[in-house]
């Protein structure tokens, strides 16, 4: 269930249904169109300098009103390319971040772009430093993977450069990559269903600014409202210690001792149910079935009887690259691009 | 057992033992003693163009005989600094690289640069042109972590800018940054005796180019040898398939059913170990003690039972980032940097 939109100029030559080739619009056209100033046209083409998002909004609809097609060479040459893109994660001392970042800069090494990165953790600060450095012209264009509340950070709805973001919202004229995180609720939890549990218990992430997380929970709670199942879900602070994580799942366990299965919206929360399960003695898969998120392949070469719902890392980096270009590029592309997830059933779920 | 070794400039004035200020050397003394010309000796201090080795060394005796001491202001306004560092890794996907990354980015960042990174896999060719292009003057100064051997890339051998490698030789003048590995070996080696171990087994890496995994082995016969017992060391390829690395463990396993104590060069190795003897029922700690190598904070966190030798990761990046600021200001820094590790206890030894 891949969805793809975008919006994108026209490249071959206005031809009419004769075949008569038309007047090409001028810049000029869509100055006077968009009642703004030629050079504003050009600084919004070139994504130089700041503009209100409703100066580029106007631009831009008279643009493809007028179907306008910049000359890319002349872009090319006046936007000065540094050649170079600037990542944006929360640490790639997480493995999932690990793995992201490394496809990312391995397609775009192979794109020809040298590849800058920032840790921006959980600090809000340390991400706006990060983007007023790299907004001044310093990248061609920006890949934003980062868990801060976009609205905490202003730069996100003034960055006139091009960005696609990782499994998040930024803004509406953003381009969002991610995988279909819907249709991983409703996998993990039809698996569970239809593999015998019936009291199951789901874990996710207190971030609600993230969709990501809200839309497995949503999955979920759908599939067991379907199934007459009574949905439990627990909120989990994903920064927590061991030793609170160790208590918080011990809670979940002491609150439902008829649990049978249990989906956790990340592989983290999964892996630390099952040691908790194996201190406790329940049997997995054969009292307590579960099911993780992201399916990192380090995570489950570590640990190789996790059962998860596996991210298409690749895919999701090789859309992700393919965007960033076509804005580079001069195109301009929105939307949601939704990539499918897989199970990779292991012995944490019965045959 | 920390060793610092690392011959720098005087950066006072220089002032005779009665106190009086003596002539400074000038740039044309440096030429004349090296026999090349002014040039040339300025083309060194600020590490540009090409220059072989041989110039580099010549010039470099002949500046620390002068004790000449650049102008350090001209040098930074020549120099066009580029506030930006390239940090190449096989790739951090890994957590231990990851991590590492992290913390380097994170240090760099503090320090006001910013950081290009660059997944050198396991790929010869791939790490030269990183080095290709990075070395053009992109960057202030490289950190190298690769795998790839040095002899193949010789981009080292010529390499005119500050580096600093983490945890491998590339030739004598650059600096390098370890933990100490020989005292880890022994550490692990010496705990699982002191909990009984008798029969211990060591695994590590068949790379041999890199020092690190050889200085943990010659620990481990050490110790081994010390005490009387005999050392048996099995050498696995780091990147082997899941299956294999099965394979592998059980082979071990089946030819040594005497075994009750195992140290792993790498952690990795250590839990492919743990998951081996949980589906064997050996019993860990009771019958087979068990010690690997990293302590990475997610590894640790997935498998908290892993007893291991933590390298220390925080101080190994500011040491290096550290080091690698002190050349970018001029200073010539050599030599090998030992930082001390430590162990952590955990489930698979005995108390």
């Amino acid at each position: 269930m891949a969805t793809f939109c975008g919006s994108r100029y026209n490249n071959n030559e206005l031809v009419n249904d004769k075949g008569i080739v038309m007047n090409q619009p001028k810049m000029t056209d869509v100055a006077k169109k968009a009642g703004v100033s030629p050079t504003t046209v050009s600084r919004v083409i070139n994504r130089r300098g700041y503009l209100s998002t409703k100066t580029i909004n106007k631009v831009e609809a008279a643009m493809r009103e007028l179907n306008y097609r910049p000359n890319m060479v002349a872009r090319q040459l006046q936007s000065q390319r540094t050649m170079t893109i600037g990542i944006l994660v929360p640490t790639v001392a997480n493995p999932f971040f690990g793995e992201l970042t490394y496809k990312l800069e391995r397609d775009f090494f192979n794109a020809g772009f040298k590849v800058l990165i920032g840790n921006a953790e959980n600090d809000v600060e340390k991400e706006r430093l990060y983007l007023q450095q790299l907004l001044a012209r310093q990248v061609d264009g920006l890949v934003i993977a980062t868990h801060n509340h976009q609205q905490q950070i202003p730069e996100y709805q003034n960055a006139n450069l091009p960005i696609v973001s990782i499994d998040r919202y930024l803004r509406a004229s953003i381009p969002n990559v991610s995988s279909d995180n819907y249709a991983g609720g409703r996998l993990a939890t039809e698996e569970l269903i239809a593999r015998g549990a019936k009291h199951i218990i789901h874990t996710d992430s207190v971030e609600r600014f993230n969709k990501r997380d809200y839309l497995r929970q949503q999955a979920y709670q759908d599939v067991m409202n379907e199934h007459g199942l009574t949905p439990v879900t627990y909120k989990i602070d994903f920064g927590s210690q061991p030793e609170l994580m160790r208590q918080f799942f011990n809670r979940i366990l002491d609150e439902h001792p008829e649990a049978d299965g249990f989906f956790a919206s990340n592989d983290m929360d999964a892996i630390q149910l099952l040691q908790t399960a194996r201190q406790r003695e329940i049997r997995v898969p054969e009292d307590l079935q579960v099911i993780g998120y992201d399916g990192v392949p380090t995570t489950t070469r570590i640990v190789p009887e996790l059962s998860t719902i596996v991210q298409p890392l690749d895919e999701m980096a090789k859309v992700a690259v393919d965007i960033l270009q076509r804005e580079i590029n001069g195109e301009r592309v929105t939307g949601s691009h939704n990539l499918p997830v897989r199970l990779r059933a292991s012995a944490s779920l019965k045959q």
